[in-house]
């Protein structure tokens, strides 16, 4: 006889708030947040979840929600409610012995999607003063887009001329950390926070209970993927995939949120995915002494290790890429020494500027490549003194061909998109950068005679 | 009637010296190393190369040619011959008119392949001493695998039970900058190199005459990719592919060289690819104007750009993949705020330990992730302090099953692996990096009662 | 605001007969069948069907249920009751026009899976005497396999060792008929039925009225693929897939049923994909006039066409493929010219033959070969007098390496798959086929002095 | 030390006639056709080969040479001296021992394409008169178009707009048949040759000798694949590839030859791949006994099997295609009984009919679907009385949008496509078939008023 439909572990209302749900939902990592549900290996089971702000953000037609998205406290101390997790997670054997510390749990996703009823996401960036994102400096405003979903296909009013097949897939699936672990992470992290590198503090789970104050002052957030896995954003982590996670504590005590319909590598904009509520159903193995056997650590304790994982079999297939370079080289002209992280910056910046030629506006293309299918691939780290990253856009999304000609770009009707991105004004002071190359360009002397045409 | 077979428009003599060529290869990029060829637009022509470092790099039996590789002159300053390069090849269009600064020279790879009589190639790490690779502090001997290939195929005697087809591709294809380009790169990169960042020294190209004597001073060397293309050493520029580069010269200048049987993203090892000597056979068209159509700079200069790329339709294809995450923890255990490349230094990290355990040194490991054609992801930009990169290994390459399993890692026979890729021994002095989670794990108490088994 | 929740125009209630639910389920082509829902184009809507017996195939122990399936009334006449199909629908554009003659009808399947609680589906022969499979004089048994679904993946406790992802599809969809063309398939069917091919006989729809006695006597049955689409079993027509159907008859009144979680090219085992109930959410476009531009008629009228198809973009995804050939000579040595059919049949039988060595019955491999994403291809078809066709398997699918080896096929534990399908005697008297090459290989003389080892 | 550059084991000279080469080539099976040449098992081997025709059809402006192609001897008896193979090669393993009937050899292709200086192809029907193609009574005259390649790209002055790229195989191999496997053939066949099927005579080499004059009178033609292989047009067996091939006598006997840079399923056009000279680098394995450890005879001898291939891992990677459908319903509107053959045909005739629609000729889209990579299945084969086949083609290769849409079919000057197939007059007598519906839709009262438009 047919295994039974998979039981919903966690469930979620989303007409009630994260932390009115029938099993509260957590927003840190702590090994003493007591598991919610209790789950067999082999069982296929399903735990539904919140979009990683708890509704806060709406379908609606301004970006408002996203500008004044608080994050701070009475006292002024940057909080984080988001991320709302749904967990912990027992995992036990068939013989009801649970996952210990050592083992590695292996979760299969055996299939996902958005809850009935709430076929929507969002993407967008917040205000510079807020966090911002990758590009914060070029583009400090507050912006949203709304996608909508047919089935796997998503789409934006805001971002006409684009639909693509999602990869949906959990942004945060990670285990509890041990209480080693967490004080491992709260040190490491307080001196990037000390150095005020616009980290964000260590905050309150709004809790009464003298139990949940110590978990609260104790726990870590959840915004950085670490050894447990966590936020790692990985966005072939979807339909068939495995992921083998070690355990710290107990049970593994498996917690998952941050629904993706859809990301590119990087997940630039920050709020960056088609973000979701919606359900996995998972599979659990244990595989005992797996850590030992299959991690090995790679830093000063047995804990610093990560996960590994396998890719499914039903991605979508695209056969057309355009691919846009960056190198190790700034905005001001500045050389930076095999750093991927600006080379992968200027070859976002560099895919944006080309694909808002095609009737886009550059706050348009930030959001698309934010959660559009692209690759971002390190392609060089030793030719010093340039790393040389790529993003990798597949041409099969857009309704019109954005690959250069030897004829012009073409102008004309099919490219006046009039729609744009919802957004708000940035009001605050922290400093911009403008492309200076892009307004001056060309100069005089440089393209000699072409300039007359 | 079909069109003549393909012009071999840079022939190369194996038996020669680079510098002993019918056409000299040179080594440098300046607006003024004169042209060896011309084509036209719609031409397939071919251009033969030789290895980067000129045959210097032997199919023998010892590590001892990349150990004392020379990077030095005679007075002790560091300079580098490698990376010879085929060209330039003027480009004109059907009516003999050069293609013009502002255009854009689209170059498709037809086809490519190892020159009849030279069917290997080699990876290596530099001695610790002479500039190592990406990972040379934990690995900073010089080592050397040899590769054969068999068609699409490349086995190495060094590193037994792996086997794949190439992604073969010109490590190097770029136009020639214009002085106003040149100045920047050397202003720009003086900085890095005076602050010691184990940069290269520009330096002289070995010739007699005035002319040369001036290009030799201002010209700049050929490790790093830029603006005009160059040591991109992006993997997927196979045949098939279109690069669409700047063009700062009249008739652009191409150059080309380094070919690769394989490479995986980032170049690990540094000399890490499949490095070989080959053929290209190329079409070009010029996109008149193209630079201010499609490419917006990115700096303070309309010089600040990219080039884009398509990727070709012929790829290998893997659907299974084993993926390693690493994040910006470095392996003292301390915090990097979002640096990618310390997150994918550890994914690296990671891959090496784990697939050691599969009857491998980790030397041969570390070449392997060079050269197969893994895939380096930055998965996560922004999620402050973590960034996120990810490499995934196709499964295919290995004879046996590489992914975690609830039973343990096979032991036996099979995996008695005697071969070793070819090392010699660090004399140096500089650090090295060991592991210290490794030999200590599992400590006392945290594995608990499974440490009896 | 986001669309709604994609509306239920035909529902089903699983505890209920086909005949039993709201809107009555039917089970064949008739241009008078009244649409029981209506849809305007860009409407993503949503669609519940029943398995194509309505229930009658259970989960269970044994495979009498396929045995005795019923399909014939009681004058012996044979009958068809099955392909039970939800619909028809109307569809009507934006300003509520419905489609008409002549127009094309679009219709994408934006997504579709298994009903919530049916989590489960079955393959199976018929019996000889009951009509049987492609292969039915070798495997004269009644035959079952009953498949579990794990999100994207079935297995099946009576095929072990075997899994794989679904490219789940309705095996039958299609456009009402015009009286026209439902004339011209009622007179060309005949003929064939009239020679005693095995054909089975137009038939009843059990209703009472004298409309509906009307439409029983025109109607056609639903097995075979048509010009109006119909049970064309094409395994790609997945997620994301666009099917272009000619209007015949005013609303279009398209229909569609028969879901498969998988199936193979051929379906070869008759009641062969992974049957099962489903939901399919779809939305449709009207081409105006589009079956004059597009089709081109094949026949004497100008209804004599197909529908075209494009393929969606998340098929599951494999590298390796091991290949079986069949040429146009069958089991008794005798030539058939250019019979893709005959060539076909073998290239079946060769990949059964094969398959069953590796701890296998034929009958579990039959069954498989019937539903896994097998390809079935026609590699040549000109070249006298054999066709050549192939089938290619997937390897990943199998928990062992199922590829020929210079070491022999291993033997042993892991090979003894006890599990066999459900299986039923045979008590016909129809003529069934022995291998003869089979049972006396190898033949002396042959292969000389091997037979010794 | 890296082995040598494949040997050249079957030298091609194409100045010459195919009985003028070094090694002489062959056209017909029998055992006792005298090896050219011996490999070792291990060893990449390199053989050249003729283009089928041995050099007959030119590059040139005309179709007279594919009309006048002489198939008939003196007497006027059908002779057929085409397919002419390189070989036989005899492969022994390590020891020298020859491999031996019963064995499997495992011949992998490492690498092909053309010769060079010879990098074209071209792509013709036959004349009715002489044999046609597929879909001789619709096409019965004879047609030539010419292609260029570019590398892993072909194009043809003949068939504007469209360009693809190779997935380049050898149309036959094989190994030599033994005297009693040959026997079966010739008697098998002659029935069909009696029956005035279209089929070809068995026929003479030229050759002096009384022991070539036995060979001539008893050796099988190559037209047919058959259980040694030979013609069997698998167009995938490219790059990488891996060919399980029974031994039937000592040394195997390998032959190979009709090289084609690319084929759709089904080579529909007859002289209807991309037909060219070229080269394979092969390397061999013995499986000792491996015919009857993998292969099961089927049929009444244990001669009749099968090969088995595997898929190589570099094919041309597609994502869109659009798919036609036929069903066995013949163009004169007549039922045929699960005829995959028929059905097959029409869903040519539809892609052919519907492509031509986009500004090409029938004759166009004819040799174009016999020779892109479009892949041709059997979909379904169980649903009485209608098979259904599919052909999918892949969009890409077209440089205009091919989809249907809902704005109309677009008009104007790009879709001028002057050139067209290289044509003869047809001056036969034999049956043709006009397509009835094609000439008079829409007819009086099926699509009403929409025919005022």
């Amino acid at each position: 006889m047919a295994p039974p439909t998979p039981r919903v572990v966690v469930p979620v209302d989303l007409r009630k708030k994260p932390w009115e749900q029938k099993l509260a939902l957590h927003n840190r990592w702590h090994p003493e947040i007591p598991p919610v549900a209790e789950v067999k290996v082999g069982e296929v089971f399903r735990v539904e979840m919140a979009d990683w702000t708890g509704g806060v953000i709406k379908d609606d037609d301004s970006a408002i929600d996203v500008k004044t998205i608080d994050f701070q406290d009475s006292t002024g101390i940057r909080i984080l409610l988001v991320h709302y997790l749904s967990g912990p997670i027992k995992v036990v054997d068939e013989e009801g012995i649970p996952a210990k510390a050592g083992d590695l749990l292996a979760v299969e996703i055996c299939n996902l999607g958005p809850l009935p009823g709430d076929e929507w996401g969002y993407t967008a960036t917040f205000d510079r003063e807020n966090g911002g994102g990758f590009l914060t400096d070029h583009f400090p405003c507050a912006t949203k887009a709304i996608w909508y979903f047919e089935g796997i296909y998503a789409y934006s009013p805001h971002i006409p001329g684009v639909r693509f097949p999602g990869l949906t897939h959990p942004g945060i699936i990670g285990t509890a950390p041990s209480m080693e672990l967490l004080k491992i992470w709260n040190e490491r992290e307080r001196e990037v926070e000390e150095n005020g590198l616009q980290s964000l503090k260590l905050c309150e789970i709004q809790e009464g209970t003298s139990e949940w104050e110590k978990i609260a002052t104790e726990a870590a957030r959840t915004i950085p993927g670490r050894e447990n896995g966590g936020n790692c954003d990985i966005k072939n982590l979807s339909r068939g995939s495995k992921i083998y996670l070690p355990v710290f504590v107990d049970g593994a005590n498996l917690s998952t949120g941050d629904m993706h319909f859809s990301q590119g590598d990087g997940e630039v904009s920050f709020c960056g995915a088609i973000e979701m509520s919606g359900f996995l159903e998972l599979k659990c193995e244990i595989i005992r002494g797996g850590m030992k056997e299959y991690l090995t650590p790679m830093g000063p304790t047995p804990l610093h290790v990560n996960p590994i994982f396998e890719i499914g079999p039903v991605e979508p297939r695209f056969s057309e890429w355009l691919v846009f370079e960056g190198i190790s080289v700034d905005e001001s002209g500045r050389q930076h020494y095999l750093d991927a992280t600006v080379a992968y910056k200027r070859a976002v910046l560099n895919a944006i500027d080309y694909l808002s030629k095609f009737g886009y506006s550059k706050e348009q293309m930030y959001l698309l490549l934010s959660c559009c299918p692209c690759e971002g691939r390190i392609s060089g780290i030793v030719d010093s003194p340039n790393a040389v990253a790529t993003l990798a856009i597949p041409t099969a999304i857009f309704d019109q061909d954005i690959r250069p000609k030897t004829r012009k770009v073409p102008v004309g009707p099919r490219l006046v998109r009039n729609p744009d991105v919802l957004k708000c004004t940035y009001d605050g002071n922290l400093p911009t950068t403008k492309n200076p190359g892009a307004t001056t360009y060309p100069p005089p002397g440089v393209l000699g005679k072409r300039q007359a045409h």
